[in-house]
């Protein structure tokens, strides 16, 4: 039996809760399979670890991560932690930066064709919408040198920096051609910037363009100006269709107004990794850990009581089996059993629905359904 | 009879045919008024100055524009000038920073309630969206330090600077309070930023809460991430009514997202002041020019055809009118024509469409509408 070590960061709010089901969906497949052993620890982060010792990112956490072979959380913060010194989202960053997950992945499609329904945008705006963003997560604005207020030289200004080197863009542009070649035929690519303005986005234009000519040749790259882009998103999304790959400012914003076209936040997963996925792993490679997490925050106001939608944390646990572990086949098998439990029941499905889908199902009641179809098919 | 020195660029692709109707409008002002005359005079800016005199803002028109109580400006740019040294884009940069224009406003609502059908979003999610964007116009990103690929030191990598003052924050939150104030009831102050991450927006939203605090605690402030405002716009843009104040690059981008909830691009009008709107102006002030354009840009695609919608142009006259002029009743009647113009038959208007809103009329039809129904009103 093959075994992996899989690191398990609850966090604060719903976290813990929708993580509970993830976890159910992990301990399925390890049950019902010859091949492969999960094994699963749990970790404190973000407000908890706060709480318990003093920082979101305790030691012993770090070195459990470290050493994993992928991380699977829920998602950090709440009211309680939001106006001390130390806040949860210093330790995502650090685990991030520390990590070196320098490509965050958020796929925007509906897991069932009956959401189309559940979105914003009118149906036939938004009907087909594939959206894959590829964001840099630990460069750009959000790691480079600033001033604070009231510190020297002028005391009486602020400033972050916006950089990027030549290896950095190149690095995140081959993660993005590797998704894209990893559908058949290959998506297209949308790169994003504000070269009419920036330097660091006329770099960034630059080795996108370089990277993907000489090493990416059979590809289709085309550019976006980054307020060009957030009006497409919401006028006529599947002109997008594809691989978005951005910095890391403009990933925060652009991914954010993308998820929540395809009906709720609380359905989207999101990887974060330290190098392409791992579609083609060889047996015995072990490939630095990946951090899976659904795109939602904490949701404090509704937290405790069991209503919150788990499906973008079980679907960050499919995306870690497929790109973290390479086990294809029971990724599959999650994604199928999702689709059923929202696929309308003329579909053939169960139409389940959780409160922020218009719903009624509990936290749990879509977790046992989503546990019965994968047992069918596992 | 009180005189007015209106300059007019009417720019590249399409921009001189909205801003023919725009001007128009304005003509028809000055002959039936008896009070104020309206000397308007044209000038190149843009691409056509770039071929004119290798300049996009060329010192006569800078001084000009310098000597105006107000600027017309239709749109510049276009794929003949996009790869030079020299571009369009730099000449409207120059223009703002050099007038000190440094206060961007983006009002988007319904101009008339028909509209509704038009927008990309579900009628009862947007229906009744009224937000005016304020954008710092002449910091942050766009004029900060920066560096460019190739340069010493570190020749691989390239930066710009983020940076704000207390001064800067404090005289754009100045203005968002006033434009505020000027409804009754008040409106609703949002403020956006990433106070989260970044040094230059903790400033941000410390100065924008001392601002409001101590000089306007009449009115209600409440902060939103730019992610987290990225999204509402789209699922439910109505909890953000009232006035979005935010710097300069979110406000790119954050701007063009809310634009194209309220039917089409060409609808909207932009005023770009270096101070407040002068909705209180008294006879014979003389407030710095403030400049006026369609939130669309060139279209290069459809220049020449006559298709083009003016009506984002004739709102900007209107704006004209009524912040550097301080001309509240001319102002309101333009927007009364329009509103006529374009509101369903059977609420008494007459239906009129552009092709950008699915309609046949052409620019100059929608033009010769406005003004019958305005010499009605004046
Ligand atoms: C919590 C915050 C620092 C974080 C970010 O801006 O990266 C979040 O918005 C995200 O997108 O994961
Ligand atoms: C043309 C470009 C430099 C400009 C900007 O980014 O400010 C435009 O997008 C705008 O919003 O007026």
């Amino acid at each position: 039996k093959k075994s992996y070590n899989i690191v398990v960061l609850p966090g604060d709010g719903i976290g813990p809760e929708v993580v509970k089901q993830a976890v159910r969906v992990l301990e399925a497949i390890n049950t019902s399979s010859p091949d492969v052993e999960l094994k699963l620890s749990s970790y404190d982060f973000g407000g908890c670890a706060i709480d318990a010792t003093g920082e979101p990112l305790p030691p012993a956490t770090l070195a459990a991560c470290q050493s994993a072979d992928a991380i699977l959380m829920g998602s950090v913060g709440g009211p309680k932690w939001s106006v001390g010194k130390v806040r949860p989202e210093q330790g995502l960053l650090a685990l991030r930066k520390t990590l070196g997950l320098y490509a965050n992945i958020r796929p925007a499609s509906f897991a069932s064709p009956s959401l189309v329904e559940s979105s914003p945008l009118k149906p036939d705006i938004v009907r087909g919408t594939d959206i894959t963003v590829v964001r840099e997560l630990i460069g750009g604005l959000y790691f480079g040198d600033r001033k604070e207020l009231g510190a020297e030289p002028k005391p009486d200004t602020a400033w972050d920096t916006m950089i990027y080197s030549e290896e950095e863009v190149k690095r995140i542009t081959r993660v993005a051609a590797k998704i894209a070649l990893a559908s058949n035929p290959p998506l297209n690519i949308h790169s994003v910037d504000k070269a009419n303005v920036l330097a660091s986005s006329r770099l960034w234009r630059k080795i996108v363009t370089e990277t993907i000519e000489t090493e990416f040749p059979q590809l289709k790259l085309d550019h976006q100006l980054v307020d060009s882009a957030a009006m497409l998103i919401v006028y006529n999304p599947r002109k997008l269709n594809g691989v978005i790959v951005t910095e890391n400012m403009f990933g925060d914003i652009l991914s954010d107004e993308t998820s929540v076209l395809v009906g709720s936040l609380g359905l989207l997963p999101s990887a974060s990794l330290a190098g392409a996925p791992n579609l083609d792993l060889k047996p015995g490679e072990k490939p630095p850990p990946g951090l899976y997490e659904p795109i939602h925050g904490s949701a404090p106001d509704i937290a405790g009581q069991g209503i919150a939608n788990p499906i973008g944390t079980i679907l960050s646990a499919s995306m870690l089996l497929r790109y973290s572990l390479g086990l294809e086949k029971y990724a599959k098998a999650v994604d199928e059993a999702v689709k059923k439990v929202l696929d309308d029941k003329s579909a053939g499905g169960f139409g389940m629905r959780t409160k922020d889908l218009g719903g009624e199902s509990t936290t749990s009641a879509i977790g046992d359904k989503v546990l019965e179809v994968l047992k069918t098919l596992l």
